[in-house]
């Protein structure tokens, strides 16, 4: 297994590499092309991490989980369901969740599993799909939820999820990694409020990248997130919010 | 008025420029920063028109006419109510819109005004908005309607307007230009279908700019599509569909 992190240094530079211990191992090229160690190391203590990639887009499932379709009474989804956020709600490790300044509602998390596209996928089957996965992170996939029901004509589910920081991943991309077996936790607070199995899934990894690809083109750095379950709630300002996934990390941050 | 293009010639180099006659003055650099002429011309007729620009992402609008909301019976939204297309659905003059392959439902096309930013643009007001408008192109906002009613547990309104080849764009930015006396129209194999008048939006395009911007970025090259009013309908492979705004031109497609 591989983690790959993405790192801002002091002086404004950007660069990447593989963790060991507490450095980055760095690299230069591109993480999904290709990519070469440097010959430097970075000290984890000495950078920032930033969001582990730079997603074109970052797609989001809704209702892909038994558990929680049983919860809530919805018929389980013929194919994946989703939203799109865009490249501008990116956040990484450690950023501050902001809400848009009018917006007076509940920001809900939601922890999740996200997929990351290595390279440029379309119309590929489910047993085609594991060959462009390039790894997997955490996402918080915040929400600013009372969007959802202002309005029965249309459902803001673009708003809801698009606001500036709302797409927060990382802590970094791991690689050869089997995440059948896995759970998502995330803890608000140190509270923990999600503890469910990737294997409680709808439509597994494949089957979603497979599926999506049928829609639209998926591009190198992409990123899915496969939709969460049981546990979702409100974060008030000054919270701390923790998805951590077992051989992919923690990812923490603070409500602003 | 200026018109701004895009375009590649045929040993794959893409360049832009400014419209002069059946000529584009070529120009170098960043079309939404620093750019001067390089000193050459290019025939249009030497040459394919590409999308304008490269949105980081659509914004396309939903009921945003008084005409449409009024026929439809809807209430006048006291938001733009909005869905994003991303940028792998971008196509321009001439390509060919093509629909999923497992899609078999109907595929209408949307004739409509759209903005394009200038720069970064956060939390301005309508007063400010303008500057950050750098001009305008014809859109047409193309989608899977089917999708929409294939479950009432989610308006799939991401995946309907997503497809590669959903959002057509060009043929080129006007500057410099009033929109507000303009009307759009959209004929399909050389038949009106579509013809209203830019005044009739609910938003007009600084309201739109500042309200979106209160809730997310806009980026320099980002387009948020209007939305569109009265006359919309599908369209049969083959079809040739045109969407003209008087002041931008003609974008002209074919259906595969």
């Amino acid at each position: 297994m591989k983690h790959w992190a993405r790192f801002r240094l002091p002086d404004r530079r950007v660069g990447f590499g593989l963790l060991r211990g507490e450095s980055i191992v760095e690299y230069t090229g591109d993480l999904f092309g290709e990519c070469r160690p440097t010959g430097g190391t970075v000290a984890m203590s000495e950078c920032t991490l930033l969001a582990p990639c730079v997603p074109s887009k970052i797609i989001g499932l809704w209702n892909n989980f038994h558990a929680l379709a049983a919860k809530i009474g919805k018929a389980e989804p013929a194919h994946p369901l989703y939203f799109i956020k865009p490249s501008t709600a990116l956040a990484g490790p450690g950023d501050i969740i902001r809400r848009a300044r009018n917006y007076a509602g509940k920001v809900v998390y939601e922890g999740e599993l996200g997929i990351v596209i290595g390279r440029l996928c379309k119309e590929v089957t489910a047993e085609q799909a594991s060959g462009y996965i390039f790894g997997y992170t955490c996402v918080n996939d915040v929400t600013a939820v009372d969007h959802l029901k202002e309005t029965t004509d249309f459902e803001q589910w673009t708003r809801a999820k698009s606001y500036d920081t709302f797409g927060v991943l990382g802590p970094v991309i791991a690689t050869d990694i089997d995440v059948s077996g896995l759970s998502v936790i995330t803890r608000l607070d140190g509270v923990e409020r999600q503890n469910y199995p990737v294997a409680d899934m709808i439509f597994s990894p494949p089957q979603i990248v497979s599926r999506i690809s049928q829609d639209m083109s998926l591009l190198a750095g992409d990123v899915i997130a496969c939709g969460t379950s049981l546990g979702v709630g409100s974060m008030k300002q000054g919270a701390l919010v923790e998805v951590t996934i077992a051989g992919i990390g923690s990812l923490r941050n603070v409500v602003g």
